[in-house]
């Protein structure tokens, strides 16, 4: 993709010397990529939701038992060095030298004991998002509890509700959230039979993380003789050109927006095989909503908040607004290479007009990866 | 909750003795809040949404009859000094004194009758916002009608439509509404069994108040022998520090973000006592969608638009779109304080990072509200 | 409308001769316009949603079979100077001319050709958003294909999907989107009497326009000797007060809203008689969600992304988010002259605070058109 400085200097009267240069390379006409064949006949039955329809629900719990079974997690939070992108670090709070942190994985009615330790240079608390715990176990910071001070640690204990897409994350202050001291719970049902079987389940969690280096504070203190635009610099980010763009997107431009920590390409693909049945759950801890778009497949809103949707809708675009899980699922009915991502323009490409952000692959079997995300999987199929 | 400077300070060398001084307090260890005991045995029927799934819907109207009754309002705008915050005051546009003005409750196929008196420096007009009035009574200046001049006044007159939540406003200008010339109106059922029967029913009506000086025009007089930096100063809000938080969350702070008028901790709290069915109804007048989510249990999403929906569905994020009004309720099941919150982190906070704007709590009987709450109300608990 | 800026001038000291002049003209007391009669018996039948929630679904397609029919297009990617509102230009990457670009229209299961040739300075490929084609007709530039390079063109061919809304746009970088190069598609059923006949049927396409020059590729190279304030002086959206509404608000200012790439009041109106059912078909290419809001009466939500709703809801506000294309249908049931518009109200509002953006009226037969589109439009009724 050709970036906004190349297109403003071929705009420019004799600067097409470098936009040629490009231009060769990226331009070569319009050939077929993924070793494409001609357009094969249409199958009619993608071109209807019918079979997205005839689906069966998800089904709630009409009660849960309890299981008998404990469930005991750690969560260390700790500053660490992420790389949203490969060779490009900034320094955050996270949850076991993750960010966001790892999903926790649980049954309906199991017995859950979550020791959050606090290796932070300040207080924190963590409230379990969307989970009726009892009140002693909120983790709202000034409401429920006293924040965990820095150095200790704190057990929580709650019973695992009834099967669906939950999420944890910091209710101590907004930059530990900014951080992303944040991750998803996913809870499966007692009874498997209460949802349809998936051959891919995927957990997106979508982050922003600032490339400020003002907001990374414990970078703050490694950048402490460095000028703030030498530090900005080094980051792919860091070269906003204030005479391009509008002022929101600037703004959105500050930001690496990531699924699961990392921002395309850097992205993992969702790897299917044709006529699997693919759930996803996106959890949004950032400040805006992110209206996702998959290419080539309608999907079904099938789940909010851990709750089954009483008439799961076909769609191909899902608002996920802050603090929502939402669970889609659609057919792989349609084989190739296909984009998944926020549709928000300044979501969905850096500074430089390059794709970035929120943006990652669903890729078939046979299929190869798009070229740019290959350098950042070990396979490229 | 700590601030952001004081974090920013624990994260330079040499500076953990101010952090010390103030982690003495606040971070004293994990100590749970309200006298809150160990966990109690799990309530089960808590952890689904069986219970709320199966409360009965709203019924929409199939036919209204006229009551006969005549219920008339008198709105007076004029400029007023309000306290989103006591202690902090901007002079704005009111509504009988206040902002946002008063919720207007009546019956459906009430006759109405209201008289708008302009106390502004300027014209006005008032839409009923959701309410299918005729023609003439829209309220929409420059379209159904010339603005009512400064000094003058208008009768608006209609026929109360379906039970829901509605809301009026300003449609001559924006700054009218920026500054809440808007307030809420509740329709009931001619025949109450159409509804559950609600032991707790809130309007929260949704505003965000500019402290920008420039914004608030009769402020303006009142400052005009001020610089614009002093004034600022001695507001909460007004000491954003340019290096911290990123450009939305700043822009976000420069406005006062407030249920019913009020900025956390001064809102009002909800009072619950365990079993209660809760309405909460949302109208939002803001130019940014809010998803509110409430701790500790699951929501019904009932009406909107003064409509019932067919399909009420559980969740805990409800997001409430500029212009719409948004009904939910739910089972009072899990005792304790809970945070109602808007979940964008920047409306929920101030720029110093204390827990601020769009939050109240609910909270049960039996339980102290929360201490930053208790200056504000005349009863803890 | 009165201005801000003459609302300013009216609350300083003294200023009361320039806003006497002005409110001799606005403020003539409250008039009711379009030669309003005194309000008419109320119809008790526009008070509820009865005979909206009676209206039949859209059912969805079970099957399509091919029609054998090829239809043929051709979109030519070329600049051109566009006028968001007459008299005011930008040189924009349009499409056949026009910003956005035409409607395409179609019948399912149609053999679709659409052949995109490309004369701007830069690499393109469309993308058939919400469509399930074939992979290599995706359209996704360094995904699916190479970009058809500068003075290259491309056939792209798919058989016509289930009956409903979509859209195509660039998928090569974010200038072409912000520009316009996208438009809307829409697809009839095989079976017409799937769907209730509407006597009107709008589609409106939301687009943002940048005035900054410097997003103006084209235009740069025009203004290239000129200083930049004095070409914005020409612009009347290009006075900014920075003292003046809070930076969200400024923010948006900076573009043109418009619906079908003209802004308020040089919109076209939505033209209804008594009775009419009326179907309206949004799809957003901006990079925020608006939430759309019609006076007067509710309107059922019936599709979504080309998909029917199961349980179309009444309302009169509705979200729609980036990427998203949303069908609402109304019945026109209550006569007069109706805003529909954006409910944010720096979308509605230009920088002096007049009407603008994205706002139309639907207006009755035997009603004349609102005074300020009346320049804009050849009939005035």
């Amino acid at each position: 993709m050709i970036s906004r400085k190349d297109v403003l200097k071929m705009s420019g009267a004799g600067a097409f010397a470098l936009a040629a240069s490009r231009a060769t390379e990226l331009m070569a006409g319009a050939t077929l990529m993924n070793g494409a064949a001609p357009t094969p006949p249409p199958d009619l039955r993608r071109l209807t939701t019918a079979d997205l329809r005839a689906l069966p629900k998800l089904k709630p719990a009409a009660a849960i038992r309890r299981t008998g079974r404990k469930r005991t997690f750690t969560l260390v939070l700790a500053p660490a060095m992420i790389e949203p992108l490969p060779g490009h670090s900034v320094q955050l709070r996270s949850v076991n030298g993750i960010a966001p942190g790892p999903v926790l994985r649980m049954t309906e009615g199991d017995d859950v004991e979550i020791t959050v330790v606090n290796r932070l240079a300040q207080g924190t608390s963590i409230h379990w998002h969307g989970i009726p715990v009892p009140f002693p176990m909120d983790g709202a910071a000034m409401m429920s509890q006293q924040p965990i001070a820095a150095g200790q640690q704190f057990i929580y204990r709650w019973v695992a509700p009834q099967a669906g897409t939950y999420m944890y994350h910091s209710h101590y202050n907004d930059m530990e959230q900014a951080d992303s001291v944040f991750g998803m719970i996913v809870v499966d049902p007692q009874d498997p039979g209460r949802e349809p079987h998936y051959a891919v389940d995927v957990p997106i969690a979508v982050t922003s993380i600032d490339w400020e280096p003002a907001r990374n504070i414990e970078a703050q203190a490694v950048l402490a003789n460095s000028m703030l635009m030498p530090a900005m610099a080094v980051n792919p980010k860091a070269d906003p050109n204030p005479g391009m763009g509008d002022a929101m997107e600037r703004m959105d431009m500050v930001e690496y927006w990531c699924f699961n920590g990392k921002t395309f390409p850097a992205t993992e693909p969702i790897r299917v095989k044709q006529d699997d049945l693919v759930r996803v759950r996106f959890a949004n801890i950032t400040h805006m909503t992110h209206p996702m778009h998959l290419h080539g497949h309608w999907f079904r809103w099938i789940a909010q908040d851990g709750a089954p949707l009483p008439d799961p809708r076909p769609m191909n675009t899902i608002p996920v607004d802050p603090g929502r899980t939402i669970d889609i699922d659609f057919i792989a009915n349609n084989p190739g290479v296909w984009p998944l991502h926020c549709h928000i323009v300044s979501h969905m490409v850096d500074n430089r007009d390059l794709m970035s952000g929120l943006v990652t692959a669903v890729v078939y079997d046979g299929y190869s990866l798009p070229t740019m995300m290959q350098p950042y999987q070990t396979t490229t199929n």
